[in-house]
C-alpha cells in the first residue's frame, strides 16, 4: 500500500484558489480524475484532474511540451476519452503524472508554468461529465455485514446472516451497460412483483424503489484469467474509488432473485460519481482492519499484514434526499443518514484476492461496488430499506413528508470525503441522482 | 420472425464442395459468421463466413469491386476484428450480406465471380478464430424447466421449482471478461466449499467440475436505457444463435450462492463457438412454442401471437467426453447426451424482452446465456450434475472410467445441428473445451 509522501503534506498549497480547508473537496492533495468536455463544445471528451473550483485538461495539457518521461506517456494517454489506457499503464505511471501534477500546481511553481497552466484550466461548472472508464464489467459486492444483518432481519429474524458471510466477500456480478454517471435521470423500472398474500405475480410500476450508499472500485490494471492476484498485491491493480448508488427496485428484487440472485431489480441504473480519487490520496486515511471477536480467522488467501494493519479506509458519507416539495419551497435537501466505509467487514484488498482466487481475469477499467455501506448505528444505515424496515414504518421527514420507499421527483445525494487531523481534507464530489416517473 | 425464402431453399448448391447434404454444418443455406485470421498470419483478425470447408473472408471480399449498397457497407464492417459494427447495422443490413453472399457463392455465379471469390477462401483447417464480438455483457438465463426439475430435485426434493420459474425467464448476469473461443483449455479452479456435515469451508481445488449445454445468443442491435423492446419485435435485435458451454464448479457454487446467486462458481470460463448462425439461417426451424397444462397464461409482455406460433426452435444438440484414456487409446469420445432447445421453458424472445422490461440496455454484441438446456428424457440432461446425481451415481464410460464430475484431461464437446424434411441440414461446428490442472 501506499507509503505517505510529500504529496499528502497538509501544509502544500496550489497556486490555484481552493477554499478553505473545511469545505474545499479538491485541495491539491486530492488530484481526483474524470472524463468531462465543455458542455456544448464540439471536442471530443478527454481527462481531468480537479483542483478547487477547475478542471485541469490533460488532453490540452498533453500539449504543452513541458513534460518528459512516463509523466508525458501517461498524460498522452489521457487525451482518450477513457481513463482506461492510464489505467493499464500501472502503479509508477498513476504516480508519476499525480507528482508531476501536484508540482506543477503547487504555489512553488514558476510563473512561465502558471500561464502555460491557466490555458488548460476548465470552470467545472462549464463541464459536463461522462464514464471515467468503458467499464468491460461491473461486479457488486456486499461486504457490510450491519447491512448484511439489517436486511436478514427483515426477511429472516432468527438467522439474519447467511454462514458463508463470515468467510466470502460475497459479490455477484452487475450490469455494466446500464452504469450512469452523476446527474442521471432514473427512470422507475417496470416489471413483475407478488402482491402480499397473492400467488400469481401482477406486472406493473415498481413501489419499492431504493438506493443503495456504495463505493466504486476501479480496476487500474488486471489479471491474466486463471492467474489469481495475491492479497499483497492487490493495491497495484486498484486505482482508485468513487461515489456509487446501487438502485434497487425492492419489490421485483423479492420476487425474482430466487435462485439466482438479483437480476432486473438492479440492472435498470447505477449510477456514479465525476470523480475518482486515487489510492494514493486516500493513503493518510487508511486504517487497521478490525473485526468483533466472534469473527473467525479468514482463510489464509484472504489473509495479510498490511491488510490487518491498514485494510481499512475511513472515508465518511452522508445520504442526502432533494423531494420535489423541497425543491418547490426552495428548502434544503435533507439528511438521510450518515456513516464511514471503515465499518467495512471485508477491505478493498480482499474483494479483488476473492474476485480472482477461481481464476476469473479482471481488466482495466472493470468496476466493482463494495455493496452497501451501513455502520453500527441506527442513523448510519446506506439504504431506504433498512430505514424505513421495508417500508413498515416510513420515515417523516422534517418537512412533514414521508417516506416508504423513493418518490418520484426524489433525488439523493452522496458526499463523502477523508479528514484527520494533521491531513488535508479531501472530497469526492457529489453523485446526484433523480428518479422520474416511469 | 423471418418468412422463407429462396435462401432457403433445399435444392441450392454452392459451387464450393459442401460435402454430402447429411453430415456437412456449412452448406450455402446456412452462412454462419465468424472472426478469424490465418495460422501464423500477421494480418488482423477480420469476419468471415463458413461454406464447405473454407471460409469466405469478408475483409478480402471488400476489396473486390463487385458489392454495391447495403451490402457494401456491410462487407466493409465485417473488415473489422469484431462483427459488433456489422452486427449495429440492423437486420436489413444482415439479410442483405447474407444474401449477396447466397448470390456469390450459388452455382449460377459466373465464372468472374468464381475466379474473384477464390481469392477470399481460407481453408477453415488453417484459420484461428477469436471471439465474434467485443461482449459488452453476458448474461445467463435459467430456462429448461427439465433441467430446473432436475437440479431442483437434488437439493428440495418436496418442492423442486422455485415459484417464480413458471412467470419468469429467470436470469443473472455473467462474466464477460472470460468468455473464451471453442479451443479453449480451462484451469480448474481454486475457491472455498464447504465439506459435507462441516461448519468451517475449506480452500483447494474444486473437485465438483461440470459443464452446461447451452445456445448462446447474439444481440444485434440494441435498446435506449429505459426503453423496453417489445415481445413482437425482439427478433429484430437478435442476430443469432453459438454453442455455449457454461463451466460450472458446483461445490464451490453451493456455498457461494446464497443470498445473490453464483459469482466465482461460474465466472472462471465460458466458451462459445467459432460459428454464429443467424436468426435467417434458423427460419425453417421454427416450432411453435408448447407447454404442459399446468402452465399458466403469462403476463402480456411475454405473450405474442408469432411467439406462441413459431417462438420454438428445434436445435438438435449433443455432448460429448473425450478423456485423456480415449486419447491414448485412440479411440473416440463418448456419447453423454442429445437433446433438442424446442424443450425450452421460455424463447429466446421471451428472454429478450424481459431482460429489457425494467429499462436495462442491450448493446450490439451482448451475449445471452440460453440456461442449461436438458430435455425431458434422462439421456436428454444437458450437465453431468444432472446424469450423476450431485457425483453419488458416477457415470460408467463405455471403457470403464468413471465420472462423477470432470477428472483433469476431460475434452467436452458439443455440437448441434437443424434438420427437417424438404430442407437442408445445417449445422453449429463443435464446441470443444478441455480441463487442464490448477
Amino acid at each position: 500500500m501506499t507509503e505517505l509522501n510529500y504529496t499528502h503534506d497538509a501544509a502544500a498549497q496550489s497556486w490555484i484558489e481552493t477554499g478553505n480547508s473545511a469545505g474545499c473537496d479538491f485541495p491539491i492533495q486530492n488530484l481526483p480524475f474524470t472524463v468531462f468536455r465543455r458542455v456544448g463544445g464540439s471536442e471530443k471528451s478527454r481527462c481531468g484532474v480537479a483542483i478547487g473550483d477547475q478542471i485541469l485538461d490533460l488532453a490540452a495539457l498533453s500539449l504543452l511540451s513541458t513534460l518528459e518521461g512516463l509523466s508525458a506517456d501517461a498524460v498522452r494517454a489521457c487525451c482518450n476519452p477513457q481513463l482506461n489506457d492510464f489505467f493499464a499503464m500501472g502503479p509508477a505511471a498513476w504516480r508519476a503524472l499525480r507528482h508531476t501534477l501536484f508540482d506543477l500546481l503547487h504555489r512553488d511553481a514558476d510563473d512561465a508554468t502558471r500561464q502555460q497552466l491557466q490555458t488548460c484550466l476548465v470552470p467545472q461548472a462549464q463541464a459536463e461529465h461522462s464514464l471515467p472508464a468503458r467499464i468491460g464489467d461491473y461486479t457488486d459486492f456486499y461486504t457490510s455485514i450491519h447491512h448484511a444483518t439489517n436486511i436478514g432481519r427483515l426477511f429472516r429474524p432468527k438467522d439474519p446472516l447467511t454462514a458463508n458471510f463470515h468467510w466470502i466477500p460475497l459479490a455477484y456480478h452487475g450490469r455494466a451497460s446500464s452504469v450512469g454517471i452523476s446527474g442521471q435521470q432514473v427512470r422507475r423500472p417496470l416489471g413483475q412483483v407478488l402482491p402480499a398474500g397473492a400467488s400469481v405475480p401482477t406486472y406493473g410500476r415498481c413501489s419499492q424503489l431504493d438506493y443503495e450508499l456504495e463505493l466504486g472500485i476501479f480496476i487500474g490494471t488486471g489479471n491474466a484469467q486463471g492467474e489469481a492476484i495475491p492479497l499483497g498485491e492487490v493495491e497495484d491493480h486498484v486505482f482508485g474509488i468513487c461515489l456509487l448508488n446501487d438502485w434497487s427496485a425492492r419489490d421485483i428484487q423479492a420476487w425474482e432473485s430466487a435462485p439466482l440472485g438479483p437480476f432486473l431489480a438492479k440492472n435498470f441504473a447505477t449510477t456514479i460519481s465525476h470523480w475518482v480519487v486515487t489510492m494514493e490520496a486516500l493513503a493518510p486515511y487508511r486504517q487497521p482492519w478490525l473485526r468483533g471477536n466472534d469473527a473467525p480467522q479468514p482463510l489464509p488467501y484472504l489473509e495479510h499484514p498490511r491488510n490487518r494493519s491498514q485494510g481499512a479506509i475511513d472515508i465518511q458519507l452522508e445520504v442526502w434526499l432533494e423531494t420535489e416539495r423541497h425543491r418547490r419551497d426552495g428548502a434544503l435537501a435533507q439528511r438521510l443518514s450518515r456513516t464511514s466505509f471503515r465499518h467495512q467487514y471485508w477491505t478493498v484488498a480482499q474483494m479483488v484476492a476473492h474476485h480472482t482466487i477461481g481464476g476469473c481475469n479482471l481488466q482495466s477499467g472493470d468496476l466493482l461496488g463494495s455493496g452497501t455501506i451501513s455502520g453500527p448505528g441506527p442513523e448510519e444505515a446506506g439504504a431506504l430499506m433498512e430505514m424505513s424496515q421495508a417500508g413498515r414504518r416510513p420515515l417523516t421527514l422534517d418537512n412533514g413528508e414521508q417516506r416508504g420507499f423513493l418518490d418520484d421527483g426524489d433525488a439523493i445525494v452522496f458526499k463523502g470525503w477523508c479528514k484527520k487531523p494533521g491531513f488535508a481534507r479531501i472530497g469526492f464530489g457529489e453523485l446526484r441522482g433523480q428518479i422520474s416517473e416511469t
